[in-house]
């Protein structure tokens, strides 16, 4: 998922990258209430797993997608997409996988 | 993860694949108490992550892991492995990335 601003004092999302090789890095992250600052254009395809929580994206020209656990999608590359929604209640993990 | 053979009535392990890329593929197992029937030699890196339930993996010359949600490692491609236990009382859901 692409990095996003933290609202107001719900405090930072967290970022971890679990494994970064060439053309591959699988990143954890735990959202927290919060959503994308604007929209992402990425280089590369990028697959996301919602393993716990609760979200909703918005991928350009396809509406809004909610995702509960174990929920997954494909982004391809240069598809313009935010985060529009993570549950406030409690956190949202993702698990996203950016390949070439 | 490896393919594992069936324990008596239980049924089969689930195997999806979730992605399949030149050099990448992501999948998801879910196991109800099975094990491997055996030590797996694999050609390509694979990396793990027990999202749900509880596991037991057996690396060659390093002993036993035990693996709960969250838990990743990374099984490096010729690394001789076998799942040893996973919980019979509940699901265990692997997310499994085999990667060149």
């Amino acid at each position: 998922m692409p990095r996003a601003d933290p609202a107001g004092d719900i405090g930072d999302e967290e970022f971890r990258a679990l494994l970064t090789r060439p053309g591959l890095r699988i990143e954890r992250i735990v959202s927290h209430g919060h959503v994308s600052a604007d929209w992402y254009d990425q280089d590369r395809d990028e697959w996301v797993l919602l393993v716990e929580g609760g979200a909703r994206l918005s991928l350009e020209g396809e509406g809004e997608i909610v995702l509960g656990p174990g929920d997954h999608l494909l982004i391809p590359a240069h598809v313009r997409h935010r985060v529009t929604w993570t549950d406030p209640a409690r956190r949202t993990i993702w698990l996203a996988i950016h390949f070439d």
